[in-house]
């Protein structure tokens, strides 16, 4: 799923203290010394002093909280200084790509989106774009810590190597290596991380979206086709060569249809967008990308074959979240992407599949919400992977040696 | 999947490192001081002062290696004194239960078992066999530092409870507090931890069996039911209440056969013990215990239906494999009950669908093979969790106090 040319560095004891103070402010927003004692559950004098560090390097400045919650002396507060460095995140989708800089606290410096048609989704124009996104978005006053690029397609973690991106008509591209050569020739060095669009959506909603604080979660994107991330047990769910969390290709109707990917019966086969036009009886083709939304209203508006539509492939989708819940007893399922629109009129078709199929208690805990992100969540879950060698230590190189 | 009432100490520099050389040994076996250097990563003098306190502590030794491997001097070597501490381990199945005393080093200590009737299975009864067995194991000589119990159920993690056992008839039964109240009759006082069957015996043959050194697994253990238990990046999959892993409630076949746990097409119904004797027009009795034996051999020889049979269960398990893998990326898969004895004649068609039901690389890497513990996975892997502290640094409380 994510893969990394250089290993983020080892924790020691005052280095883990460290990365917990920052990550807090980072994750959390400003924080007074006092609830970062309590949330980090190390002593005052420890805070002060990783406060006091952190300060010198510029990566956190404390200050009068703002906006004044209560009356009387106003509370000062720890932040993140987000301008002090950033990463770089890239997604590479079908229909656009996306650059961003992003700081500490997950700021957004700069976006930059270009759309683009499917005759250009080669490695080489893809190159050229993200080339040309990038030197838009880099300010050359902020140190670039690294990148995190997004891609739809299977990444080898090792290397950053995408195995497989059928939407694409990508095999075996080295994309770590590639984009470190584009960045390089922006006069950009840093290390560079690829991993799958879905999985960094997924770490996206578990760090900054709906799914903070849960720690074993299902993240479900649909579009075209269905992209999955799994947090368990406050991790990503990585596999041993990276490829975990493909779902869409869980077969769920084994001897139903092909499937984009060359297998049968895959779910995206059957709970995918094609599937709920095809229920819908709608032609497959989406030239103004408002197919989905005109078959919701339909349902809404009482038509049935659109109403046989929603229940249907709100059906698949039940099944195949009963067959993630009875592997992983995940307490939170995100849906992102179509499916966090259509979800308030499939609730009930996947929570009735979902009870059928699960066993005993397994279902009684899992809640059911919509992801908070959106269409960035992709490119906030590359940055805070590309982040974590500055929570845990990384610092810029200094211009000039002291 | 694995439930505790007493959590387990935390860990700090100097313990962890402990916990390293001590886990060493433990799982490897007799080790020079030189391989432990080695192996953990720890500097000599570190390894030297760790050995020397463990020795005092009565849970090492240091000694010859033997048999001498090579002529000359003979190497001297850590190895655990299993007969120190031990932990009790328990297995609460249909037809028996097991009871045994295991030691550092996974050595068992003592073991009884005794076969029940399918009239016997109510908890009272289930109570006084694990009593009963427990008294003839337990040595007061040996004290005893915790219980892990497998059984074939349900388990909430948090306390211990049996929310379901459907092969057992049991609904939230408390079998934590209930085991620790049995022990307590028989003069031993220790933390009760109890999991499922299938989650304990993937942890053991993680430890000590086929998955040695594999951090990502899939442990299939199939007879009447389908049981499992996965192995994520190093750790056993538990999920938010401990529910993870029930896999054999995947919903293969959505609008198949009912399945004794009231779902629909579970890869139970599809890939079990009956369905293979129901594909091979036998019988589902199985009065001898031999049947599924019966089907293996008929179709070593040539028989029409017993080899229709193997293949329509082993296309079946390789559907199911193929959503875990996609899912889960493992690089190994570990047939255990039935499903290793019947992995030869069934890996064929096991690959076939594995092949066509994973996206692109995704099942690569995956091996599969055959369990190697066989019946005693469950009772050795309750050891495993039982024995976690000690590593972590629980040590027997001295009778007399110093």
């Amino acid at each position: 799923m994510l893969s990394g040319e250089q290993p983020h560095p080892p924790r020691g004891g005052r280095r883990a203290s460290a990365r917990t103070v920052l990550e807090q402010v980072h994750l959390a927003g400003p924080l007074s010394r006092a609830e970062l004692t309590r949330l980090t559950g190390l002593n005052r004098s420890t805070v002060k002093g990783i406060v006091d560090e952190l300060g010198a390097e510029g990566l956190v400045m404390e200050g009068a909280a703002e906006p004044r919650k209560t009356p009387g002396r106003p509370s000062r507060v720890v932040r993140v200084c987000s301008e002090r460095l950033a990463v770089l995140a890239v997604e590479i989708a079908v229909d656009f790509v996306a650059v961003a800089t992003v700081g500490l606290g997950g700021t957004v410096h700069r976006q930059a989106r270009v759309s683009r048609s499917r005759e250009h989704l080669d490695v080489e124009s893809t190159r050229s774009a993200v080339r040309e996104l990038a030197a838009s978005v880099i300010d050359a006053r902020v140190p670039i810590m690294g990148a995190g690029v997004a891609v739809v397609g299977i990444v080898r973690r090792g290397d950053g190597v995408v195995r497989l991106a059928p939407n694409l008509g990508w095999r075996d591209v080295e994309l770590a290596s590639l984009t470190r050569g584009t960045l390089a020739a922006l006069g950009v060095d840093c290390p560079v991380w690829v991993g799958n669009e879905a999985d960094f959506g997924a770490l996206a909603e578990h760090r900054r979206g709906a799914a903070r604080a849960h720690a074993n979660m299902v993240y479900l994107s649909g579009e075209v086709g269905i992209g999955g991330g799994l947090i368990v047990d406050g991790q990503p769910l990585v596999g041993a060569a990276g490829y975990g969390g493909e779902i869409g290709h869980i077969p769920v109707n084994p001897d139903g249809r092909t499937c984009g990917c060359g297998g049968q019966g895959c779910w995206e086969t059957e709970a995918g967008k094609a599937a709920l036009l095809r229920h819908a009886g709608q032609p497959a083709e989406d030239p103004h990308g408002d197919a989905v939304e005109r078959v919701m209203a339909a349902a809404a508006a009482g038509d049935e074959a659109a109403t046989a539509a929603v229940d249907a492939v709100g059906a698949w989708l039940g099944i195949g979240l009963a067959g993630l819940v009875n592997i992983l007893n995940p307490e939170l399922i995100v849906l992102g992407g179509m499916y966090g629109r259509t979800l308030p009129a499939m609730r009930q078709p996947i929570r009735e599949r979902m009870t059928r199929h699960t066993i005993g208690p397994t279902a009684e805990g899992t809640a059911i919400v919509a992801a908070s992100l959106g269409l960035d969540a992709p490119l906030l879950g590359a940055a805070e992977f590309a982040l974590e060698p500055v929570l845990d230590g990384a610092r810029p190189v200094p211009l000039v040696d002291a």
